[in-house]
């Protein structure tokens, strides 16, 4: 196919990425595009000169050509501002996109904004789009999605709507405590130890209260006890998502829960889980990113702007 | 007084900065010095170096000067290593110090060591010295000693010796996420506000397994509701504090506490505490640690080593 088949564009604009995704007619995928010039490092009279990088040649001459962007580029220091629905809400629609002017004739933008809750406060950019895309690739689904990331978050969808969420700060804390605190010092980049992570998750649900202790502790056994380091990366893992269902427990408790994300990291939500006799099912990140920008195209085709 | 005065040398090493006081008869003051040359800078064959950079004007020639040092200095990567003393003990008296060879004959150098908890695995370098100080300052007591810091030590003080203590990385953990997570957008760097302070050490003790949550409302609030800079500082600080307080409360429910460090750190965990109906006394860090390392050098000179 070439640049003339080009029917719209997918855009997954985070902080530290850009992902866009060309389709042609009845959906094919012409191609995946991927850059590093994420919201984060980017002003906002420089994002069409990013999108452009990627994009331009799959750009139709003469005719414009819908793109349809969620994530933090429609943050106040993204693009353009999409203002956040406030809970409970169905995921935004197309219809309350923010459209950033362009100067190249050839673009028309729609940024889906995000999900806000006043109390307790709490936003998500992206994980909308996500669950969006999750009741389309799983109609009816009544429960609760955890999109597990840097930021976590802990949703309670019902009737098609995201009734309340939580985030937790789980993965940014991993990242922070494996690779600046004084644990670095033992923890390895990776390998794994099953049973050091299930025996974290364990302590950290029963004693939530003592994790800045049992943090210390890891780098202790270390100097005490030569802990592996790879038992001591699997228990600070542990510790923190133990800590994190500890504080979800009234989403996943007696629920039924669906986890989206990358493989790895979805798998220790579910074994986690699984040990609380709550099963999970799974959905794929990229899939589900896909299946919800593809809906608000498909939405934007069905009638006016 | 001249450098023929100087009988010995107190030295407080840590893994950032190290301070050295020179004392010559009855006690007298002649300097303090300090410098960067923290343990986590310096390899085995600097640490004379680094100590004779400050300390040689102040070196009587044709004798040897006793150095009494406590912290990090004393830890395998140190210049030396102190071995741990296991719990319960008594502060590691200088008799168990580590003398490591000077090329420059004027010196002799005692390292104290530091002491270990074999369950929960936990070590402290260098607090030892100052609960032994606080014990020289309080004969007789009994109690607690909380010593706030990067790691906040509490240890079960009993009978002149250490029962049991665990280290808590909240101070770790503070400046981790005001200066390098998401939380740093919307944290100022001075500024207080004791309400929202108190608030948060209320809220992580009921609920300490919602801390990662409780963490991103903080970045969530100033996006939704323009939480002010001082107030995201203060509510970050009391949930740490909080979370720490729910898990030291075996330590000090019903018990006699004594705080050893900053003025400033010191006085929000008296705040913190004094809500729980528990008063606290004070104890100031350098006094504390002069005290210990006077302690050690008296019971050098008292007897042979």
């Amino acid at each position: 196919m070439s640049a003339q088949d080009t029917q719209w564009i997918a855009v997954d604009w985070g902080t530290t990425h850009m992902r866009a995704w060309v389709f042609g007619p009845d959906g094919a995928l012409i191609a995946s595009l991927s850059s590093a010039d994420g919201m984060g490092t980017l002003s906002p009279d420089q994002f069409e000169g990013a999108l452009l990088a990627l994009a331009d040649p799959y750009l139709p001459e003469g005719r414009q050509t819908p793109v349809i962007a969620c994530g933090m580029v429609g943050a106040r220091q993204g693009w353009m501002e999409a203002p956040y629905a406030a809970v409970p809400c169905a995921p935004p629609s197309v219809r309350q996109a923010a459209t950033p002017p362009t100067a190249d004739p050839r673009l028309h933008i729609r940024i889906l904004p995000g999900v806000s809750q006043a109390s307790p406060a709490d936003v998500m950019r992206g994980e909308e789009t996500q669950i969006a895309g999750y009741l389309e690739l799983n109609p009816g689904f009544d429960g609760v999605i955890c999109l597990p990331g840097t930021h976590t978050k802990w949703a309670h969808v019902s009737a098609g709507e995201i009734v309340s969420f939580r985030t937790f700060m789980t993965g940014e804390l991993f990242a922070l405590l494996s690779q600046q605190s004084v644990l670095r010092h033992g923890i390895a980049s990776g390998g794994w130890d099953d049973a050091a992570f299930m025996t974290a998750v364990e302590d950290a649900m029963a004693r939530p209260h003592s994790l800045a202790a049992d943090l210390f502790s890891i780098r202790a056994a270390g100097l005490l006890n030569d802990l592996p380091a790879a038992s001591a990366r699997s228990r600070l893992s542990g510790l923190l998502i133990g800590l994190e269902l500890a504080g979800a427990r009234p989403y996943w408790l007696g629920q039924r829960v669906a986890l989206i994300g990358a493989d790895a990291l979805s798998r220790l939500y579910e074994t986690a889980l699984s040990a609380q006799a709550t099963p999970a099912e799974r959905g794929d990140g990229d899939e589900t990113t896909l299946a919800g920008l593809t809906a608000a195209y498909k939405n934007l085709m069905e009638g006016p702007t």
